[in-house]
């Protein structure tokens, strides 16, 4: 294998780690609380903003697990509903955003975010502040391309508006945006794909669901606990998409290993690249006999995010595990610690 | 949705929970041990076997890591070589083997699985004998299929010899193998595909590299960390396999709800089933619509291996932070303990 070769796969683990910073390393330095509304774990909180929050008491209850010692944050339980807790809420987050601490709340759009757990709708939250709190976001990604008789399978990127909040003038998927309250999934894919790129429904019919990518990256911003939705969208040759909404400033097509370069470049929305990277892999472009790391890269653009926002699941195994010992046996606490997923950055190749 | 739909919904996390039942329960009982070669992570050892390889303490050495009071199984670094390693290790599966103590090596079938770390080649095992070890296994799977004018999607699926020593007479995906010594993953693939179906030349060309599927069963026969290569192939309505080397009894070609139902039977191969649920995931057959474990199931089809498999690095990790202690610090240990990774069964739903 030439020397460039090596260079270039090294970078797509490089990259995957990138995207996975805090899955890899933020969970190791151990500075992390659940964060709890009606006792349903919704977020992740860091030390940094836990001390904010530490001087609103009367919004949020800062405690120890009474089984472990593991911190805690909790939205007061005296709040009696949905519209009480959003308000309580917003009042420290207009008051964190005032004192400029935060990057993020500089981003602060006037949109909410709905918090949920499970199926029900606990809080609203300003979007731009979701990232302080770790809450699990959720996106639908499109990937659009051609076969192209000359090039080959190539692919549409989109150059984002130097307006947008985040990622402003940075290259992305071609279509791509967050779930809404009342939307289905495969119908935000569509709405955004006549909103961003006017793919009209005569070609928008073709859209394949083909799965979704998770990954939890940390920046400035604060955290990113992602999962996208992934659709593909093949179009034709003389197909070019024209935006609609005034969030996208050039659409470029390009031929999958120029595509490929272009994710490496630091002008790509990094939380895009897993959706680009997973579909160079779907269709047969990066391959296990290529790319030592492969088996490795697969698993970081599916990280099991589940089993890190599970407060209330392990609470209730460890109380039923509590109930069956006898009582002299109370002292030998069994109780799982956060995190629960201690993944380790390592070298570790596949055996075959 | 009907009650008929919400059942089959379920039916599709839970067979992904039970292909993962060691990753998600086994890991949980906390009575595993890394096993080390050359210093070197290869597999994990469950206590049943551990009970047995203490009767060899020439082969094996069972101590507690210094730095903590985890548990490790150690080939007897004083083995010079691999032929050394092999043979020493032989002897006791032979015995093993002999007393009956274990299914798995019921199955012995004279054929060698090289056991690696990274690219280095430790030593040979007994195939049959891997599970006992929890060694990782890698594969490699065609998904054949139809785009039939009058059924859409069709699915080509091989019903196992009943001699095989493995899963006889069960139904199985067209075509699957393990990665032998010296082919390469795709090249395996052509091979498997001439041997179990007959794929002429022509026709094996269109094979497309799609990813790969990582789960973590257990069954009687021991531990099965699996990877499995995945490719795709579309063949012409017309074509129909045929078996070469008498391992597979039938073809048969499904519809892909027809296809969903069979891998739900018992009738079905449990460890092929990840790469059934991965294509119909990949192809837009089951939807993050239709789905509402969704994200969780395509998390449980690349779960995390090779975080299972870092002692090496973790050791390292450890010794690293030790160097940068205090020595009146010394007792404050921060060995990370196996297992690094404590997924739990939870019923997290997706947000949104």
């Amino acid at each position: 294998m030439s020397s460039a070769a090596e260079l270039k796969l090294s970078r797509v683990l490089g990259l995957a780690k990138k995207f996975n910073n805090f899955y890899l390393t933020g969970f190791q330095k151990g500075d992390i609380r659940p964060f709890l509304v009606e006792g349903q774990q919704c977020g992740l909180i860091k030390s940094d903003v836990l001390k904010q929050l530490v001087k609103y008491p009367e919004v949020f209850c800062i405690r120890d697990c009474e089984h472990t010692k593991q911190g805690l944050v909790e939205l007061n339980p005296a709040f009696r509903d949905y519209n009480e807790r959003t308000q309580q809420l917003e009042k420290v987050l207009r008051n964190l955003r005032s004192e400029g601490l935060f990057p993020a709340l500089q981003g602060w759009r006037d949109e909410y975010f709905e918090v949920k757990s499970e199926h029900n709708a606990l809080l609203k939250m300003e979007r731009a502040a979701t990232p302080l709190f770790g809450v699990r976001k959720y996106g639908v990604d499109i990937n659009g391309y051609v076969i192209h008789p000359k090039h080959g399978l190539c692919i549409w990127l989109q150059q984002r508006s130097n307006t947008k909040e985040t990622w402003p003038g940075k290259w992305d998927n071609m279509v791509g945006g967050g779930l809404s309250v009342g939307y289905g999934i495969k119908e935000t894919a569509i709405k955004e794909a006549a909103e961003e790129a006017s793919i009209p429904s005569h070609l928008v019919k073709n859209l394949v669901s083909a799965g979704c990518v998770s990954f939890f990256f940390e920046s400035r911003q604060g955290l990113f606990p992602n999962t996208e939705y992934v659709f593909d969208l093949e179009l034709p040759v003389d197909f070019v998409p024209h935006n609609a909404d005034g969030e996208v400033q050039a659409f470029e097509l390009l031929p999958a290993k120029e595509c490929v370069e272009r994710v490496f470049t630091p002008e790509f929305k990094t939380t895009s690249a897993p959706v680009v990277i997973d579909f160079l892999i779907r269709h047969g472009h990066i391959t296990a006999d290529d790319e030592l790391d492969f088996t490795q890269i697969v698993e970081l653009l599916h990280v099991p995010l589940q089993s890190l926002y599970t407060y209330k699941t392990r609470l209730e195994q460890m109380q039923k595990l509590q109930q069956q010992k006898l009582p002299n046996d109370a002292n030998n606490c069994n109780c799982p610690n956060l995190p629960p997923v201690r993944p380790l950055e390592n070298g570790h190749k596949k055996a075959a």
